[in-house]
This record gives structure tokens, C-alpha cells and sequence, in this order.
């Protein structure tokens, strides 16, 4: 079985699997080129945005956001927030996607994040309370379009 | 009845009912002001982290954060992520978060946010459904510490 590498997310990746493994989870690769970049470079510049992936055989096959937010309350706290959890249909089932989340969470609790949050479905669930996850409330959400 | 001013957080806000305000959710106010100052500059230095506060007889009565997250997926998608939504007890039941939260809705709109969201518990469930929000799905958290 190929090895897995966890690390952050490269330039050089969006168009080595990263966008496609993206499509997974909501089409992702028709995006101009351009404005994929324009993305990165706006992420890649902020510290709290953090986009992790996995590479299998030289290509993406999977990634995942956090987010770290800063707050006034918990004595000026810190809150991991993930997003976008997903695999290349063609590579899931291979724990990639706990791999991934596992690396994160790491990566708050380095940081210093009290709590790290997420929301999911209820058929997701059970994958992340694997992981350590507890549902705390309900995920809401307003069109805006 | 006092006059409700929506704006965004100024440094001055901080020790003049802001956190304070907080207290109502979790205690902010023992917060170290040099701290304080910090946590401030951070978020007023970037353009995607907008407090909002309502302000009453020239004191902070209340808040709300969004956060604004760019996307690969939705075509380059921007999403609003609403936290931290607090009226100082003493001045609860005059319709305040709710001038907050339309405030920074058409914020999140008028930056192009395709969704906002927020997490919530049952009890608050039925005031964000007044203002629109729909529950899609879970909130789950991990403490890690």
C-alpha cells in the first residue's frame, strides 16, 4: 500500500489533485485558474487558515481546513474551527480522512485552541466521534443568494 | 426608550461595556488590557473578522462576530460564520441582538457570502429561525484541554 504524507497545502498542489479531491465534496476544479491562485495566495498569507492534505504517490488525494479564531472570551482564547473534510471518492476508506483530521487537531492544540468545532450531518457523526468529538448543537444556516 | 446605534467595534468599546457585554455569554472582562489590546488589534487588522456592537446611551450593550471564510469550492465561495451573538443581561428583551445579527447578515451579503452560518442550542434555535437560519445539521466539539 502507498505511504501517506500529511502536510499543509503547496501552490503546486491545486492542480496535482487538490481541487479535484475537492470535487468529492462540492465542484471544485471548474474554477479559473487565476482565482484559484488569488485563493491561495489570500490563505497561504494568514496564519489562522490552515489547509491540510494528503499525498499518495506524489498527488492529492484528500484535505482539510481549520480555521483559528481568536476571542475576547476564555481569557482571550483561541477556537479551531474545521472545515471541508474531504477524499478522493477513489481513495476513501483508507483512514486518509482520519489522518488528516488527526494532524489538524494537533495542530489547534499546538496553537493553543481550548476547543476545536465542526459541523457535520448526522451520517458523518459517528466519524468524528471516533476521533473524540461531541455533539454540543446545531449547526444553522441562512442563504444569503 | 434609548436609541440603538449598530457599528462596528472601536478600541475605545473595549473597557465601555464590551466585555462586560461578553460577560453575559462567558466572563471577558478579567481579561489582562494589555491582552485585551492585542486580541483587538488582530482582529481589526484583518478585514474578514467583523465585530459588530450595539451601542446604547454611548455604552456597549451587545456583540456578534462573523467571520468571513474563502472557499475553493462554490466557485471560490465566500461563507460567513456568525459567533459569539451576546446582549448584556440588563438589556435583554429589546429586540438588540436582532438589530445585530440583520446588521452583519447584510454585511455577509454585501461581501458575498453564498450562506452565513452559526451554531446554536435548542433553546436559541427558534430566534435565529425568526431571522431565516434553517438547522442543517450538527455542532460537534473536542476540548483539548
Amino acid at each position: 500500500m502507498s505511504e501517506v504524507i500529511i502536510r499543509e497545502l503547496k501552490k503546486e498542489d491545486l492542480w496535482n489533485g487538490f481541487l479535484t479531491s475537492l470535487d468529492s465534496l462540492k465542484e471544485a476544479s471548474g474554477i479559473d485558474k487565476e482565482k484559484a491562485d488569488t485563493i491561495f495566495e489570500k490563505i497561504n498569507s494568514n496564519p489562522d487558515h490552515i489547509i491540510a492534505v494528503a499525498e499518495m504517490d506524489g498527488k492529492i488525494v484528500g484535505s482539510t481546513t481549520l480555521l483559528i479564531e481568536s476571542k475576547f472570551i476564555h481569557n482571550g482564547g483561541l477556537v479551531g474551527h474545521i472545515e471541508d473534510v474531504v477524499v478522493n471518492k477513489e481513495f476513501q476508506g483508507q483512514k486518509i480522512g482520519e489522518k488528516i483530521m488527526n494532524y489538524l487537531i494537533e495542530i489547534a492544540k499546538k496553537r493553543g485552541c481550548y476547543k476545536t468545532i465542526l459541523d457535520c450531518t448526522d451520517e458523518i457523526k459517528p466519524f468524528y466521534e471516533k476521533l473524540g468529538f461531541k455533539q454540543v448543537a446545531n449547526e444553522l444556516r441562512l442563504d444569503n443568494i
